[in-house]
């Protein structure tokens, strides 16, 4: 487990640099990396326990955190926090309550009246204006500003979880293949691939298995990530895969393509381009020596070149660790410089003309000698024989 | 499809009455109410795209709304609103883009520089930062307080939406039973429902599905909700499902408890009371006649008078539509009267000190003459002798 003590130090000094008295972090990635408390998984249409949205861990700069917490969930959270004693002292709010005057009374606590108020970025703007009305004198400032750039670098007992969590990806993805068969629709392979997650330990999905069937008689048009379709896997057709998983608070994202049947000559020198593209965007990811665009301009220049610049319609990737993305982005304009322990996906694509989407995606970590893959599936071409 | 340019310029007049001269609503159900936009469900470890803070919904007192959506995506959004002309202006983000300075401009355009401005309860805290810094002198505040008593009353059209997706549920409900074996654990039971709400063209769950196996040699604590476990179905244990689905923009939730094999005295007894409890509530559900706290003492004191107050450990229901917790709630302090249209869960509950957790759960609609409920579902003691 990491140093949350530590880290809690660390946060308060980056709150003092920037003249802020009181921190407030909702339950989040952030709230997970500071504190170390567990994020639930959220609902899909909402959930609204009574006095959510004062719901949260609030710290100052000296002195115990608070943590104001629903009764609905509150026995979950004082077994978790049993252990911890940095997390601070566990409010539960009754029901009814008058939860922003819980708000009001932790602020008075913690605030000194003068400095700053940083909230996550994700804070409920609900949440928002009952700090203001607690400190009515405070600037509310974003605190992923100073909670992003530490997150960045991982250490290295969180490149050891993601390289784990990114084996059991690797893992996944044999598991599916030999299970593909003609007929099955985009969404049918997506359950195959959720179940084959959880079976390994996966808590939860990175974000929303992403499956396109594209090629052959089916004229696909959009992103991956549109919703899953009832169109199905034939002879002819190209498969990409987009997924990963949430384990031990880190996330893991994969892709590959797979041909349906014998690809044709342009698919072949397709699919070659772009293994070829992420081989040279990794190998250029050397401690210090390349900013975030400057990586993206290497495979977008390649594949550029061979004549498909206008059909690698996305950013070569994005940092990943307890969200799947995170900053640095690997985008024309984020002119970060890449040092080592940084996590990238490395995901370089062609929207073909027929609709095919051939993409491959890992993740890779900046070291002094270029980028270490922390997924260990191969590149080869793969063809399903179905 | 619902009167959308009704609906906003009823926004419109509530926004005037309060003060209000600009609305934000990020993608979210107030905003699939008020412009009829479909909300896309949301990642499970955030998502990023580029200025995906400033995203949403403009709305001024007068002339066309805004969109600002960024790239990745964009083409979805332009497809889904061709034929809404009430939705507005929709402005694609760049990548690179300067994200606050796009909002800024939008801010200028459309608020007069002295009204309040509005934003959707769940508006990023970094989102109202940018608004603060567009228009100093505004003053921010929650426009769920005028959205969420317009979403109470349900029309019509939604109610109409919510019978079906109820009857879908009920169907689901019919399709599972016969799937339980000895042996299969919550997990398992959740995707055997899970898949059957997608089959049924569910576009997703309501909120995650909840499987509580306890009784029997299997001693469980703690809420439906909490993390799925790899206990297993086995004689004498009970099984209580809590599951629903989101189709065409309305949330159903349904529950009932079942029995493996044979129930004592007490349990048979148990049932029979949150049966006869939720019946009572059903009963009560009247049109002027009864509050939210009212409607959930009518269950809470016929299990308190059987002696088992302490076990009824959550509030009756809540209100469900777009999403699947909406205020009112039934609980104490909640003094809201209850009037025809309100749609409500009506989910008495005791936890047995066995472990058994029994608790039917219908979704019903209050109307002159008591409560239509929605799930068509009989409340007959269920025994599987599997």
């Amino acid at each position: 487990m990491a140093d949350f003590a530590a880290r809690i130090a660390q946060v308060r000094q980056e709150m003092e640099q920037r003249g802020i008295a009181l921190l407030f972090l909702p339950d989040s990635s952030n709230r997970e990396y500071v504190a170390g408390i567990h994020r639930d998984i959220p609902n899909p249409t909402e959930d609204n326990r009574p006095g959510d949205w004062v719901a949260g861990f609030y710290l100052g700069l000296t002195g115990d955190p608070a943590i104001l917490e629903p009764r609905m969930g509150s026995d979950r959270m004082e077994r978790q926090i049993a252990d911890m004693p940095w997390a601070g002292d566990l409010r539960v709010l009754g029901e009814p309550d008058d939860y922003s005057d819980r708000l009001a009374q932790v602020v008075r606590e913690l605030h000194d009246g003068r400095g700053a108020i940083a909230v996550g970025e994700r804070a409920w703007g609900k949440t928002v204006i009952d700090l203001m009305r607690a400190a009515p004198d405070a600037e509310i400032v974003n605190a992923h500003d100073f909670l992003a750039p530490m997150r960045m670098v991982k250490d290295e007992e969180e490149r050891d979880i993601m390289r784990r969590n990114a084996r059991l990806t690797d893992e996944v993805y044999e598991a599916i293949l030999p299970r593909m068969a003609l007929g099955m629709s985009e969404q049918e392979i997506a359950w195959v691939i959720d179940q084959e997650i959880s079976r390994r330990g996966g808590e939860f999905v990175s974000f929303h298995t992403g499956i396109r069937i594209g090629g052959g008689d089916v004229q696909r048009r959009g992103s991956i990530h549109d919703h899953l379709t009832e169109r199905t896997l034939e002879r002819g057709t190209t498969l990409a895969f987009d997924f990963g998983m949430l384990k031990d608070g880190y996330c893991s994202d994969f892709g590959r393509t797979v041909f349906i049947g014998e690809p044709g000559d342009e698919h072949r020198a397709v699919y070659d381009l772009v293994i070829a593209a992420q081989s040279a965007a990794i190998v250029a990811m050397r401690d210090g020596q390349i900013t975030a665009a400057g990586l993206d301009r290497v495979a977008r220049s390649m594949i550029a070149d061979a004549g498909y610049g206008d059909q690698f319609i996305h950013r070569l990737g994005h940092s990943i660790g307890m969200d799947v993305h995170e900053p640095p982005f690997l985008l024309e304009g984020d002119e970060t410089t890449l040092v080592t322990g940084m996590c990238f996906t490395i995901e370089p694509s062609v929207f073909m003309s027929d609709g095919s989407f051939v993409r491959v995606e890992d993740v890779v970590m900046v070291t002094p000698n270029g980028g270490e893959n922390f997924n260990h599936t191969d590149h080869a071409l793969r063809v399903l024989d179905l």
